[in-house]
């Protein structure tokens, strides 16, 4: 059985400095620290982080007085003020797109544009972004898809940020509507590049293979989106955590295998599961 | 026969103001007036206007010490300057659209945007409007269509502003595009309502009927947009400018004919086709 695996898969950038950042963190610490909800979406990177010694707490007020690491997604305003009040020393791990997205909600927040965030409206890294927007004159609209842009009423000046994991498509289609919603659209496309080069590919290797693996947390926004775009070219797409997810009746008559991983997917993990599937495939 | 005449035919606002300007400065005007280019796009109204003294005149240092008109689709920044140095008094007839659009083309100049205008490189009013925009630190880039701006290179930072008269579907496929060109897109949707309006009749009319007929002068930009968008429908659409080019063997066999015209289309001039097609259809 071939083995086709993504160049592209797993950490990014961002990914990769919160992890480092955290591992540093929790190294050179002296009493407890903890992270403001789980550091990246993938539970096996928090649980290792949690052997180290960092403690997951998911609401500012539960924190103990003890340094504190924001997590690859961000917080919202009301967080990071919360988290000075108390005094707290800070590591910012923040991914530094998802900063550039929180500072132009912010500028579209300050020049008055009703903001729409191209976006999951549950997902931290979208509460952390839209929340700089607040405050402004204008309205703050979180839409996932055109169906809900095209809810949206007219509005004088829109200003668009997007989820840093959202899809070029998406974001495109979100764009057309809004067009017609506005007289000025200021469009900030703050989708990361090495999102668009993970569906990209992903997207690519879906068309070769007789079935694609995603692997990545099943709480992980970009990966659940890699997925999705490989199982609308790919109907034999299975998104897996860890290899002890994967089940040989799957691979039954498969002759070639594609696999690809999202952006907070640790290393070990990935090769783990290229290891069982050549087992799987002898 | 029957005719189905489109309620929003003719004369849009900024015209009807130009002309009103127009006859107005002439029949209060002491010694010679000037138009800077020919008011609107319509030779008959320009023709009417010559009889009463308003002699049409292309560049500045063509012009005697006179009053001028400046016309419904503007003048460059160059001009205007040149017109302002001679000492002449202008009556500025310049669309309130169209300078609208030339001051946000000045605004995204300014703020160093490069400037994609949307429109027909060689119309007065995309002339006018791009030139507000040249001296920033920009690029300006005129493009016609979604070919043309797919030949644009990547840019940082994209204003866009569309002429008025441009068709929405035209203005949404370029933004599509510059959309994967830069990291910011901000569009000024510039399209007149008069034009949108008129565009979407003219559509829901040539679907309805046998022959189309689009009256409005050759030189007109919306005119020819009109003419397109009916052709794209109905292969039997005919732009003429006057009654005179109609020809009776259109009509052999036609049982329903629409007919639309050009915001710069006077109504005396509608009223005439409306006339000789229903004596042709007896």
């Amino acid at each position: 059985m071939k083995i086709v695996l993504a160049q592209h898969a797993g950490f990014c950038f961002g990914v990769k400095r919160a992890t480092t950042m955290a591992f540093e963190a929790v190294e050179g610490a002296q009493g407890t620290i903890c992270s403001l909800g789980p550091i990246i979406h993938s539970p096996q990177l928090v649980a290792r982080l949690a052997e180290k010694g960092v403690q997951v707490v998911e609401q500012v007020e539960d924190l103990p007085d003890a340094r504190v690491i924001v997590r690859s997604h961000g917080v919202t305003a009301t967080e990071l003020e919360a988290l000075q009040q108390r005094g707290v020393a800070i590591v910012d791990a923040t991914c530094p797109f998802v900063k550039k997205a929180q500072e132009h909600a912010a500028l579209l927040g300050r020049e008055g544009y009703d903001l729409v965030l191209v976006g999951e409206a549950d997902h931290p890294e979208v509460q952390g972004i839209v929340s700089y927007a607040r405050g402004g004159a204008g309205q703050v609209y979180i839409v996932g898809s055109r169906a809900d842009a095209e809810a949206l009423p007219a509005c004088g000046r829109i200003g668009l940020v997007a989820q840093t994991t959202q899809s070029q498509t998406n974001l495109r289609e979100v764009v057309e509507v809004c067009l017609g919603k506005c007289r000025e659209l200021r469009v900030f496309n703050t989708i990361c590049d090495a999102t668009t080069v993970r569906q990209d590919e992903a997207a690519r290797i879906a068309r070769e293979v007789d079935l694609m693996l995603v692997i990545g947390g099943h709480n992980s926004a970009n990966t659940n989106r890699l997925a999705s775009i490989s199982l609308a070219l790919q109907p034999r797409t299975y998104h897996v955590e860890t290899a002890a997810e994967l089940r040989p009746e799957w691979f039954f008559g498969v002759d070639s295998v594609g696999i690809t991983a999202g952006a907070s997917t640790p290393r070990w993990i990935i090769d783990e599961v290229v290891e069982s599937v050549a087992k799987l495939g002898k």
